[in-house]
């Protein structure tokens, strides 16, 4: 997605530790129109995918899944990475390893909004380490639900967990995929 | 907004602490398309305020945030409730209360995205006690900015934030105010 990529160089910041902050347009701030951009994009992606649910984690994921949602015209679902006072006990549970805060938190997923009869997409901002969409995997999995694949905002593809992914026959769209990134500047993949 | 007092008629659960589940539609799954609509209604109560930011806190608030800044075509910003590693030092802040969790947390918005030429329009799912509206509210006030209302899903009427703020002169709307709810159901304001 070209305007992605342009975005990313007009917009983006890179931080130490391969920190790609991109805050003032697709995580703490929200480019409305541009969040609704990518949905559409997405929804377009996977048309006749028979997409029944979008799935993300809290809270960077959710805009992107809200966008592709109304798109796709399909509810969707955030996985809880706490678990809440009010949330149903019955959950499909995963433990998903942070590098960013460097800790490994659950997440969760009530049991009534996600069955063996969804056709599941998965959403996120970032595919890095890929272990935040590994573990909306074995959700979704846990849940005999379909995977149809993932639809991604931004790969950081030279860490390897997109195309170890797509070795494994699963659907990888990534919208911007970034081969490197440096201080000097981001180089996508061709 | 009839639709939404129809909707938690119909799918909310009245919890024991006076808690109202509306997970089915407006937390952790996402009627998509009903959350378009209700972004489509704030917009048209604050159309003509000039709106330039849509501002709410993680994570619950997100999705409708999402939308009403669709809707405006204005950006939304969401405050954090941790310091986040990629997050600049340079941030508002304010200390937040959660009966439902029972503990006091920071709720921070970076000050690069929010300025005293911003007129804000803060966005949430519920007002009961009202203590994150008034982080956030204590936040707007920080920045500079002008604070030209509050757009809730569902008010706690019972509670007394919303009527409190209302006293003070500050715009509350709210799509669907409570006047009581008990195990054997829920009573709207006329």
């Amino acid at each position: 997605m070209k305007a992605l990529e342009e975005k990313i160089l007009k917009e983006g910041k890179i931080l130490p530790g391969n920190v790609l902050k991109v805050g003032s347009f697709l995580n703490q701030q929200m480019d409305s129109d541009f969040i609704m951009e990518i949905g559409r994009e997405i929804a377009r992606l996977f048309a006749g995918e028979k997409i029944t649910k979008v799935v993300t984690v809290e809270s960077s994921g959710i805009a992107l899944a809200v966008a592709a949602g109304i798109a796709l015209h399909v509810p969707s679902v955030f996985a809880k990475k706490h678990k809440s006072a009010n949330m149903s006990k019955e959950v499909y549970t995963a433990s998903v390893y942070s590098y960013t805060h460097g800790e490994t938190y659950e997440i969760a997923v009530a049991k009534e909004y996600l069955s063996s009869r969804d056709r599941v997409l998965i959403v996120d901002d970032f595919l890095a380490n890929g272990n935040a969409v590994k573990g909306l995997m074995r959700i979704t999995e846990e849940a005999g639900a379909t995977l149809a694949g993932c639809a991604i905002a931004i790969e950081k593809g030279f860490q390897g967990a997109g195309d170890e992914l797509r070795a494994k026959g699963i659907r990888i769209e990534s919208l911007a995929l970034i081969d490197s990134m440096t201080e000097s500047g981001v180089t996508f993949r061709a």
